[in-house]
């Protein structure tokens, strides 16, 4: 009897060309389907929460798919490469992304003058010196309900997103964190507004541009897209609850 | 002029033989000893304070060597691999094993039943429930000065070393570290006190067996060599004061 699965996988995407499936090369998606499809015979398909770009990376990307298997979790990781581990399993009903509530993505940056080589696939090494309480005090504009054309790098219908937290974090000498936390997120979103918090840092825009940014609705006033290889998605929440 | 240069160098040890050049492949020492040539002509040696093994990494490695060359730091990061950095350089006489007062490892593990991919590289992924009090409690009978016979992998003149600390630090759910620091270590030594108290977290070897496997010097009691993937050479002391 075909069930519905919900399904928590973390992986490198180093190598990927990103979560959807293209006849270009490697993607997550058809990486897991191909491991389905070797266990149950069945093709699919596998959907996300959130389709991630070529090279960034995810701790908690939710999967829904159907399937009659059995013992799943200990197939689906005997069978992967390892740089696709599912974490977590379990039967449930519910729509991938119509059904997310909030998705917190982490950008990584080294701040080092050199950066310790274990982190160079999954952080961003910027040795610019960057004063950390301007970026903090700037984000602070990025809360709330706002249009986020100028920090989308395709056009799109619905361009309006609320943040719910942006929050630094420094885990050791040299290293920050950002956590970005919201409803939804357009096209490059969180590597835009990382770009434009480092500008900040680094002097090259106001302190207080956010809210003229936001305005303009103009994604060549804002600043630079960050690199995917310092994105992760961390974790999707399907219950409003739970922030 | 030919000065002496003091050098911390921190590497991805995954496709490395290990420090020592070899004919078999390739080396950390290799690669250092190219970049200089590469910069200066002078074909070093470029000596450690420690020759970690193949697959080991570090974070905290201490090079020494003789150049006339001039923006040293700058040219090695130009011209060494990404996965080997040069940390910092400064101009100082000194020996990098014989002065080497006191080296810290730090072993690092995965406790969580499926590992996430980004630590696959480094750490080692141990599933079996283990017993982390047992563990520490154990840890507390290696301080101190031993024979360290039980745990050396090939004989050695002088089995005599002196282990100053073993900590234990969880920086993340399912994540574990054991830092160890002595005046030195024998060959895999560091691996072997890792997977014996590992079997004592496992109840393979019963709490108080450290005593008893120390006095046996039989390499045979003891528990397995921990993977090298997870070890991490973290910082060398050249003055006593410092710890």
């Amino acid at each position: 009897m075909m069930k519905s699965y919900k399904g928590i996988i973390s992986y490198d995407g180093t190598r990927y060309l990103g979560w959807q499936k293209t006849k270009e090369g490697a993607s997550i998606q058809e990486s897991l389907e191909q491991a389905l499809f070797k266990i149950t015979g069945e093709k699919g398909p596998i959907e996300a929460a959130s389709r991630t770009d070529r090279g960034v990376h995810a701790e908690g990307q939710v999967i829904q798919f159907r399937s009659a298997g059995k013992n799943l979790l200990r197939a689906f990781n005997a069978l992967l490469p390892p740089d696709i581990r599912l974490i977590q399993l379990e039967e449930k009903e519910f729509h991938p992304t119509l059904d997310a509530a909030l998705k917190e993505y982490r950008y990584r940056l080294c701040l080092s003058p050199v950066q310790e080589p274990i982190y160079r696939l999954y952080s961003w090494h910027c040795h610019t010196p960057l004063n950390l309480n301007r970026m903090k005090q700037a984000a602070q504009d990025f809360l709330g309900t706002h249009d986020f054309t100028a920090f989308a790098n395709e056009p799109e219908k619905n361009t309006v997103c609320t943040i719910e937290k942006i929050e630094f974090t420094e885990p050791s000498l040299g290293r920050l964190q950002i956590a970005i936390s919201g409803n939804r997120f357009l096209y490059k979103m969180v590597r835009n507004i990382t770009g434009t918090l480092l500008y900040i840092g680094c002097g090259k825009l106001p302190e207080n541009s956010i809210p003229f940014l936001l305005a303009s609705r103009d994604r060549k006033l804002a600043g630079v897209t960050a690199p995917a290889h310092g994105l992760f998605l961390h974790k999707v929440h399907y219950d409003r609850m739970v922030l």
